[in-house]
């Protein structure tokens, strides 16, 4: 079932070497007395419940799944256990206001638990995930008194939450949902409909679920600017937080599914459930999107966890498997043939998985960072340039992380060989774990067009042209130094190409807005790799100035250079791709499909 | 469980229109009585059978799974009666030799076969599949009272056949492996070791398995020059064909894998197995080269028969599922939003998914033909020609192919959102069945040394420089019609290219040899490309000529503009990365990993 060891040096690396995290976040009063060991010390105990506790049911609930007697789900043997742990220990509060019993830590450092969590297991960490994602949503939406009543719970993970959003027709296009929710007397209201994929939707880990629920009030107008946002809990807590009646919102089925088996997928069906509403009437989409950009940058961390696990296991199995021998010459001329990370393909999908995930970690780590700035930093400007980089980069986070994840596990398989298609071994657990994170929380494609339509030309590019002058500062600071040339160059140049290639586009699309569908998902990876070569250029100086003092930054090094000459590259498929416009998409009519 | 429908239509558009396969064929005194009608006859009922008694079973096969009894195998509910009528079909006996009861038709023929039996489940038709490699082999290579006693049944696939190579410690280092066998005084060997992944090596669909076992002799020598090649029954014949003994040679195990669930993988323990030498004593591996060559074509037809299934199902799903309104304007005002093939990414998916197997059937049903030149010309230039076409062209047919089938089999399940990843849909087997295609048969790495190392550089380029010669001779003769440029420029460009690069590459190799190893796998898609640049062109120019005639043509113009447009510019990025060179991968030192 191979192993998790947290990469705490690298962690640190980026949060201390990389970014200024204790700097930054005594920037802010409500994180003035961060440090950096009290930082490593959370981090390091994070690692421990993740690889010691979670990681062990990773394999095993992949194999057993969930079980569904009547509508109670059973998780997987270990699943309810570990999270009693995970609840007692106060991994649930972290990050949460300690106005509900919190414990008030940065984003940064949920961040951190969340890395390591998702590497542990994505199936069993998105019971704690949603949960979070429900809390942040009735933090900033719910009324004092629905506060009052169910974010103590959350806060503590006694209670866990879902979204449900998805019904059978419609996913994406929730302006076409149809579950209705009419009023009581008493203030609450009856909600009716049935909705599906509902992660984490219904299990025995905690003694209630607190279920978001989008549903149409009976005046609402068509589309999506009709839907409403309810709690609905699975049994209707007392004004003194115990448990009330069971509210009719049951489980009728589980999904069989290609991965994350350990998760439970559940069709809910509601039938007159009691609900209260979040937020304002019709306006429950917004609201719930507090809920999916935290859920998208959640995805993108299982897109971290997953590639980084994948590579450390390949990595053992590269050192230890011997197979032919190098075709320069013996490498181990006392065994009977090379190891196989002698070979330089394998050493390709390697460093393939390396530099993602090292990249990966760079991004995410800053983008937390900037998360707790837009949170919490005093400078209102400040607050403002923190959450327009959010913005713009959230889509990017889901996507290229994820897209970058399911090729990584993939390389994993590979340099297992037949051995990776076999599922003892563990490894095609992570390929069919990866696949759904390119889907859920938005398809990438969504993705592509949120980046490129809204958040792009949306506003005239200019978030783009902000995030474009902190690359170019860093260009024009280090484009002086020769040894900088090899990292500050490309990085330039792919700057220079996403500024052409976003006005290209751009024009065409006031011609036909068709254009933008047809260039987004190329030109989401032109992006990506532009915010992955600043953070390699940034590690690449750190570890330029400190490769003589251990062998990680002469590592941290190779990878850069790796990264640069290797991956970067593909960008250049890409232009041409997203350049070659709608017409060839087009011509083909429907019925001739 | 989705639908098949075979590709008639555009298998006949390959065969005829493209490929003069009649006229090829007649050429040949062993097929000419070939003719139009007779080919299209056959591949219809191959169409049928797949499509009416193997594509139904492939869903059920792969939830069912492979049963083990003690060292019996059951296949799936229904597996053994669908074999049954292959075998009093005559599928079995299609192309082998009529001197041991087969129907000596093309190899061409065959193929087509294949290719709707791998639409409907390559996991049933790998039991088929390598008892058609078993007869290969022992066709070429085993004495006539061998071919005498085996031959018949494994004709008319009353005896299925497997390849026994791999072994816990080797799979691509075949030159490991510890099987032994001991001469007997009756002139058979005793065999005794541990095989393992061994496809359809257990089951009850045949009263016999005619496993072909690699096993070194006791004088043998280390490495590949000691290795034989003995034909090992499950049951020793008799004489006369019935069956004698059980032989010792049991399944210990069966895998649980990520695909292909039906087909049986065993782990095969010889316990002083009665065997009989095929071939020379220690030329076991030449010998066995002749059954994995046809299986590496097998397996690129699997590549094809995946593609194809998953972009019929993805292609009727994207007409069928309503989901937001397309960027530029209502395409179906009067429902309640647009057909999701109305939006240029779920189009993009589409294109790809149905240029990538129509390239692939032009590419695989022209290399099927030069196979039969290769067998049954009369003229010896033409079947050296053949060969090393087929020589060359054998590992790009095998990794391109399947490298564009995970590819498009993904696209297929992105098509279909999160219903994609649900396991009743169908779309995600595809995934999990493609995944084993690059990697068994030697990984899709493997075939790029082959292909660069071997078949390109090991010839100093002779054998690419004919295929060049062809592509060439089409540029030259088209390259004049202004209708023909958009084409013939970009297909002229990219043969330019991999001329220069494979200089190149030939150049640096002869410093260091790592550099093929470094280049290979970008390389193979860069020359894979060129492949299908080439057999685009040609098709496009049937379609410039008759699309006036109907939507069939119009429809292939338009997938060889988008192919052109949006597939060919990948190789942008290759092309790159294959010239990177060795460097970056090997700065990196095995301990820092």
């Amino acid at each position: 079932m191979g192993q998790y060891i947290p990469p705490l040096r690298d962690i640190q690396f980026v949060m201390h070497e990389l970014l200024d995290t204790e700097g930054t976040l005594k920037q802010m009063p409500a994180h003035a007395d961060m440090d950096v060991d009290t930082i490593n010390a959370i981090v390091e105990e994070a690692g421990k419940f993740a690889s010691s506790i979670v990681f062990p049911l990773n394999q095993s609930g992949d194999l057993e799944g969930c079980t569904l007697n009547g509508t109670e789900v059973t998780a997987p043997k270990g699943y309810k256990e570990a999270y009693k742990q995970y609840v007692e220990a106060g991994w649930a509060s972290l990050s949460c206001d300690p106005e509900y019993g919190g414990q008030g830590l940065p984003i940064s450092l949920n961040n951190a638990l969340y890395e390591t969590l998702n590497s542990a297991s994505i199936a069993w960490t998105m019971y704690p995930g949603l949960s979070h994602g429900a809390y942040d949503c009735l933090h900033e939406h719910g009324s004092d008194e629905l506060k009052g009543l169910y974010l103590p719970k959350l806060v503590t993970g006694e209670w866990t939450g879902t979204m449900c959003l998805t019904e059978p027709h419609c996913g994406t296009d929730l302006g076409l949902l149809r579950s209705k929710a009419t009023p009581n007397d008493d203030g609450s209201y009856s909600i009716t409909g049935t909705k599906i994929f509902i992660s984490s939707g219904e299990h025995d880990m905690a003694e209630n679920i607190i279920h978001l629920v989008l549903a149409r009030l009976p005046d609402a107008e068509k589309g999506t600017k009709g839907i409403s946002l309810f709690v609905v809990p699975k049994f209707i807590p007392n004004a003194d937080g115990s448990l009330g009646e069971r509210n009719p919102v049951f489980c009728a089925r589980l999904e069989h599914k290609m991965g994350i088996h350990s998760n439970a997928t559940a069709e809910i069906n509601l039938d007159g459930a009691k609900g209260w509403l979040v937020g304002q009437p019709h306006k429950g989409l917004q609201a719930m999107f507090v809920m999916m950009n935290a859920a998208r940058l959640g995805v993108g961390m299982q897109g971290l966890g997953l590639t980084e696990i994948s590579y450390q296991n390949a990595r053992t199995y590269a050192k230890e498997r011997i197979q032919m021998r190098a075709l320069s010459g013996a490498k181990n001329p006392e065994k009977e043939a090379d190891f196989i990370i002698a070979h330089p393909d394998v050493r390709r999908m390697l460093l393939t998985q390396r530099a993602y995930a090292e990249g990966a970690r760079a991004f995410t780590y800053w983008m937390a960072l900037e998360i707790d700035k837009e949170l919490s930093h005093p400078d209102e400007a400040v607050r403002k340039a923190a959450a327009d980089n959010v913005a713009l980069l959230t889509p990017i986070i889901k996507a290229f992380l994820t897209d970058n994840a399911f090729e990584c596990t993939n390389h994993g398989v590979q340099v297992f060989g037949g051995h990776g298609f076999i599922t003892d071994n563990g490894m095609e657990q992570y390929v069919r774990d990866a696949r759904i994170t390119q889907i859920y929380e938005g398809t990438n494609g969504v993705q592509a067009l949120d980046l490129l339509g809204r958040k792009v030309l949306g506003d005239m590019g200019a978030k783009l042209r902000a995030f474009g002058d902190i690359v170019k500062a860093f260009v024009e600071e280090h484009g002086v130094n020769p040894a900088m040339q090899e990292f500050v160059n490309p990085l330039g140049d792919i700057g220079d190409k996403v500024g052409k290639l976003t006005m290209e586009i751009g024009m065409k699309a006031m011609q036909n807005q068709d254009e933008v569908g047809a260039a987004s998902v190329p030109y989401q990876r032109v992006v990506g790799h532009m915010v992955f070569a600043y953070f390699w250029a940034r590690m690449a100086k750190i570890a330029l100035e400190k490769q003589d003092q251990d062998d990680f930054y002469k590592a941290k090094l190779a990878t850069a250079r790796f990264y640069f000459a290797k991956l970067l590259p593909e960008t250049a498929g890409y232009i041409r791709q997203a350049r070659a416009g709608v017409a060839s998409l087009n011509e083909m009519q429907d019925d001739w499909f």
